[in-house]
């Protein structure tokens, strides 16, 4: 039995992602809070596509071509930008159609990690369960790439991998063999019910409180928001719906 | 009141202590399954000296000088050494006073990383309580090191770093800012009241299962049978007490 079961693994930060490569067809990059879940708010507000590039140095060459430019460093804003990886930034009649470029601390450079999986989708707790929906139906060797928090581990990627690898596992068609994704399973067992209690100690989230974002951080923890479920394609992120 | 605390953090994987160094006085090196338990028991037994070394190579070079010397790679003796890393190899008349040298996949991967630090000590669950107690004692910054299993995440390491944070935790004294240490504290407390239940399903549990180790994971799962805590002092680990 077990050896027709595809695999659902959780690497919980890009610079492990080389120990679990080659492994995967599709690569799943969560970035909770928030890079993952502004580029699925931004689909559901009708922008065509998001071009993830990871540097300012990119980021600065598409603003003098003339792009809508988002950049976002250690939880603020950059200077002479035009926004960041909130949310409720991309909920704006302008977005509608466009295309526009983003690069934040963590969630971009994971999605570079990742560029040369098979497939790159991007996933968060917003859209929890139209990623898992779709996931089932391709039916392929599964990675949650967690972004972390500047090269460390961070519990609210690994509790949306757990949710994710959970719901994988209980179709009975996945199966899970790595340390890390029992642990994501368990933590995502212990926070289902209260994701935001659970979190209270997280260090992203109290970052994040400091900069007064409490109302991205709830946007961000509340699942099932979203029904896009935003794929790579030749370097620019769609939707698939 | 919290600027005055300790912190107590915990690091997944050597790959990852780079992150983390310099912010702590003590460093706990822990592998579970099976360096670091089977240096405790090694100590139990009246051993006065173990030089760690990272390589084969530099095992090769003691044993040629005539020391003991213990070689294990992916759970097995490494042809031509003299013994691994079972605990229950250590626990012979021969072995009383003597110095011997070791090499491990991952526990003496750790300890080289960590040897900078003001201070290494060796943890294990078999040593657990001796540890806190010690801890508590110095009153330091303190990280636990967690060996992982060829570099990745492992459950047992990062359980035993739960347990001794937790401890520290609970006496006022000790804070935790780290996503990772809270994690680790969180699947401690899921974990406390059956490792063997509760690993069941860990990698590296199962690949020592497969080796017919299952004698020595009991063994390394049971809290508190030594009450040794080994110090690593000129590049040499000896018992503090």
């Amino acid at each position: 039995m077990e050896e027709t079961r595809k695999r659902i693994e959780v690497c919980f930060t890009p610079g492990e992602y080389d120990y679990f490569k080659d492994e995967f067809e599709i690569v799943v990059v969560i970035d909770v809070l928030r890079a993952t879940t502004a580029i699925c708010a931004a689909f559901d507000n009708g922008i065509k596509s998001i071009i993830p590039v990871p540097t300012l140095e990119d980021a600065r060459e598409y603003k003098k071509q003339g792009y809508l430019v988002g950049a976002e460093r250690k939880g603020q804003i950059v200077e002479g930008f035009d926004f960041g990886n909130s949310p409720y930034s991309y909920m704006k009649e302008e977005f509608k159609g466009k295309e526009v470029v983003l690069t934040t601390t963590n969630g971009t450079k994971s999605i570079a990690a990742a560029k040369d999986a098979d497939t790159v989708v991007i996933g968060a707790l917003v859209n929890l369960d139209a990623m898992i929906e779709w996931l089932i139906k391709q039916n392929k060797n599964t990675l949650c790439l967690c972004s972390g928090w500047q090269d460390k581990f961070n519990l609210e990627d690994t509790i949306c991998a757990g949710a994710i690898s959970e719901a994988l596992i209980a179709t009975g068609n996945y199966t899970s063999i790595e340390d890390s994704s029992i642990a994501a399973k368990y933590l995502y067992i212990s926070a289902k019910d209260n994701y935001m209690g659970y979190l209270k100690s997280s260090s992203h989230r109290r970052r994040l409180r400091n900069l007064n974002l409490n109302k991205d951080v709830k946007y961000c923890l509340t699942p099932n928001l979203s029904k896009s479920v935003p794929i790579l394609k030749d370097g620019k992120l769609y939707n698939q719906e």
